[in-house]
């Protein structure tokens, strides 16, 4: 072990990437007290394909169909030759003292490619094909594919079904490779290797193909069941999808997996020369985003619970035990930490609630006070909102303006506020939305509870935990001691934490979080009182939450009719041509 | 009868005065065909004490305790000083032509006065006291008293409870007057009437005091049962709510009817001198704002529902039978024409809810582009919201942002938007709020007709007719034929032809309004299709207003959160003074 006194040459270093949607970033932490030393971004340069490929990829400009999502892989490769070196420089640190690398990545991320890890969009011939890029984790185009699966699944009593509690997602591996076996067959025919972003990156650096535990769990429907061998979706259920299809697992999906925290191989001579790293070094089995900010949090341990609160939120949480909790994203062997099960929740809409609400829901009084305040329209909302008594805004809102995942797993679902009066004001709204992602947060709590899986503490991650008021607000509501990340590059610390463990400077991972992972413990602590108050709150968001999601399809009604008038829209605008 | 097409000077003519909250509008119409020739408005000086009576009228300044709204009577004398003679100057016409003079005001305004009708306010020595002023409408610190009148009235069962949907308001005669007998018991004792503004404004003009029948039956809650006598609560019941309150009928409110179109008196000396109008022509009975607009839109037959649509909407109809209407504001015989059951319902919000969210809930890029635009934010957000097809924002709410009058009398209630997501924006709300009063009226249509009392057309005085999108939306939910009236100062056209009835221009008031009322008939006709698309929102729209009216206390809970929570603020900033 390091001597994290001493400060002196004998001290190693790793270096942890993590792959936004956006940009990666690198950071180059110190082993023995996770001491970020340097860090570097860069951004995809093609950021995100939704509209087109652009000419200069596909040789002329091809137009992409609605919810599509795709990226380009060489793009990933940029930030290992741009931001590692970038980072390792403003560390100071000699690269000679670094001893292994790890990543995390966005996910489910897919990458068709060849059996060396040739992404299809790299093959002479294919650049022009929408399905030989990346999909990304926001390609929402396999809804249709995910239905059958979901569907099917149902009527086969599939028993994997409730480890996803109840609905796989079109995000996932086996509806984005159903649809690129249905819309471009000759390609899927190409493709030897249907891989996670995740593991293509660690290919990338160390030569060799690994499937990490985590990701084929929650996003490629792994599951152990009675002890018998780790299992996909079965051949007979991938033929009764599709004809032809029931191969896809053994031919394109099916690879060693490797445990989280694991050596995935050692840096080639190739990569050392993108990064300035020295061959040889520890490269760890990949990861994702969410699930990696566990460790980095020093929450690793059974009941605690990490929020990764951002647009979004992610809820990541080991246990010792085993139960199907219902509306869970998934339950995996190892998915966080090796050794327990990995469960994961989520709210589909909670920064970005509060984003649309103060771009689309505030008026000019309030954006003018803010400037001449100096402050961000969300700090002078979130003041305001701030020096009111619980409930005294008179409003209750449910936050299912994105559909809500967990617990009741509906997409059809959609926002509502109740309560409005004249004397409603901006911030009485901003406040019930800021409560309603907190009201949501405590139905997952109380679901796990009471599924048997117990929620200890609550520790956040993400832009989210920068909001005080927020945060008391979710201690309060929840009744939990929340305590918070103590840096802003959460994704990109775990990895290099999993750095650590896979080049053997740490027995395992808790070990490696213990020391290097940092979180301010029970920074927010509940009031009795307002927890009280609250309670009254809570009441009525059950009320409504049951009957909006469960008693009445009123919102899933609302959703047919909208389609139905755009596509009225559709025809009389197309008529009128 | 007049010659209508010489306009020679034979011609005679008529002047209404319209009193509503903040100023006295004068019309000059010419009797044979109703064309208004001249108009002024004046502001009362004193506008509305609500928040203390002023130093120069009460020695030193007094606050007002939370609810109260007042107003000066001189206020009332001015308008006929200062708008009748320059509505006359405008007009162009000889003095000498006018035969009548008739008002219309607020209802229920209330002043105390002595025998003479000298208002309580200009007696020396109580010019202090808030009780000697007049209560507007808008008064609401009658509440207490009117719960008591409620409550007591059901308990003993009082059957004219039933004709008033089941609800007497705080701004009622009974409540108003019982809060002057407990807070001040001296003014009460010296108070020999207790006058509706409407009757008083006559009393002025031509020295007689007459009770008109529309605000004796709807505020005062004279009624007719089984073809008795028409009776006021009873002593029984008066002296069961307040020891010593049993005489308040007999020794404040009882006083000769008179009906709608009947001559009062004739005008006065001075009242001539103040208006610049012969002495001698006739003046008519009082009337209210609301219901003259109908003879106004000649709506004075069964089954004709005139909306006027402001800040709320008041809907009168006529119908031939009595029948007790859940949630109508009234039903009183001869309470807008002489000879049929006059009918009375509203909505508690309508324009104010579109002034609320155009002030609260629109950001900044939609005022500038309203600006840029040349349009006011309303006309911004109406033409946005036109372009879309039904349905196509995927909302619904319920418009009891004030609370619900017809048909659910609730003031606990509050406003609701539901099926909102990222992708909604602020005229997707604004529509859906326009939408969710056309559904409040279509409830309110539906339960007259499901009462035995049909509604055949719907005319729409007011404000709101001038939106277009808004009338068809009204014409497609209701699936009527809508009229609207064609006249910018309906109320004062209708006491016009109330005061060309009372000079014996013509027989009645259904005749002078064939003649005098103006209507643009049918200009909005319902068009199927839409329609047919509008049900499946009011299908929506009714299970809400079911369940959040009828089945739930959600709404009525959260009201009372907000209470506590304010006591418990207003207790934390007395605890830190």
């Amino acid at each position: 072990m390091p001597d994290a006194s001493t400060g002196q040459a004998d001290e190693h270093y790793v270096v942890g990437v993590d792959y936004g949607t956006l940009s990666g970033r690198a950071v180059v932490v110190r082993v023995s007290d996770g001491a970020e030393l340097g860090t570097a971004v860069h951004a995809y340069p093609h950021a995100v394909l939704e509209r087109s490929l652009p000419a200069h990829l596909a040789g002329s400009e091809r137009r992409l169909p609605p919810e599509w999502a795709l990226q380009v892989p060489e793009d990933y490769r940029e930030v290992l030759k741009v931001a590692v070196p970038a980072a390792l420089a403003a560390s100071g640190v000699d690269p000679d003292r670094v001893i292994g690398i790890a990543t995390d990545f966005t996910a489910c991320t897919m990458v068709p490619t060849l059996g060396d890890g040739t992404p299809l969009n790299e093959v002479d011939g294919l650049q022009d094909r929408p399905h030989a890029y990346v999909k990304l984790w926001k390609h929402h185009a396999a809804q249709g594919q995910a239905d059958r699966i979901n569907q099917l699944a149902r009527d086969r009593g599939e028993p994997w079904l409730p480890r996803y509690g109840g609905l796989i997602s079109s995000e996932w591996e086996f509806a984005k490779g159903l649809q690129l076996f249905e819309e471009d067959r000759e390609l899927y025919d190409r493709m030897e290797h249907w891989v996670e972003a995740a593991d293509w990156i660690v290919w990338q650096l160390c030569g060799d193909y690994v499937r990490n535990a985590c990701t084929a769990g929650y996003k490629g429907q792994l599951q152990t069941f009675d002890g018998q061998d780790a299992a996909y979706p079965s051949t007979a259920f991938l033929g009764e999808l599709a004809d032809g299809f029931e191969a896809f697992v053994a031919d394109k999906v099916e690879h060693p997996i490797g445990q989280l925290g694991e050596r995935a191989g050692t840096l080639t001579a190739e990569a050392a020369g993108w990064t300035g790293l020295p061959e040889g070094i520890a490269v760890a089995v990949g990861n994702v985003d969410a699930h990696v900010s566990a460790p980095a949090a020093q929450a690793v341990g059974a009941g605690q619970m990490v929020a990764i609160m951002g647009t979004s939120t992610c809820h990541v949480m080991s246990a010792e035990v085993l139960r199907e909790v219902p509306g869970m994203c998934g339950v995996v062997d190892g998915g966080i930490v090796e050794g327990l099960w990995g469960y994961e929740a989520g709210q589909s809409g909670v920064g970005d609630i509060f984003g649309w609400f103060v771009d689309h829901g505030v008026p000019a009084s309030y954006t003018e006070a803010a400037a001449a305040a100096g402050e961000s329209v969300h700090e002078h909302l979130t003041r305001l909102a701030g020096e009111q008594e619980i409930g005294e805004h008179g409003l209750v809102a449910l936050d299912w303006h994105s559909g809500n995942r967990s617990v009741l797993v509906d997409h059809e679902l959609s926002g509502l506020v109740v309560g409005q009066t004249l004397a409603t004001r901006a911030e009485d709204v901003y406040r019930a939305l800021l409560e309603a992602t907190a009201f949501g947060t405590r139905v997952i709590v109380e679901t796990f509870r009471d599924s048997g899986v117990p929620v200890e503490e609550f520790i956040v991650a993400g832009g989210l935990q920068k909001n005080a008021l927020l945060m008391q607000i979710y201690a309060d509501v929840t009744r939990l001691p929340l305590s918070v990340i103590d840096s802003d590059q959460g994704p990109a610390l775990g990895s290099a934490i999993h750095a650590a463990v896979a080049a053997g400077a740490y027995d395992d991972v808790p070990a490696a979080a213990k020391q290097m992972g940092k979180v301010r413990r029970h920074v927010f602590v509940p009031d009795e009182a307002r927890a009280a108050a609250y309670d009254e709150l809570f009441e009525q968001y059950v009320a409504l939450h049951d009957h909006f999601g469960r008693a009445t399809t009123t919102m899933r009604r609302l959703k047919a009719i909208r389609r139905d008038a755009v596509a009225r829209r559709v025809a009389a605008t197309e008529g009128s041509r």
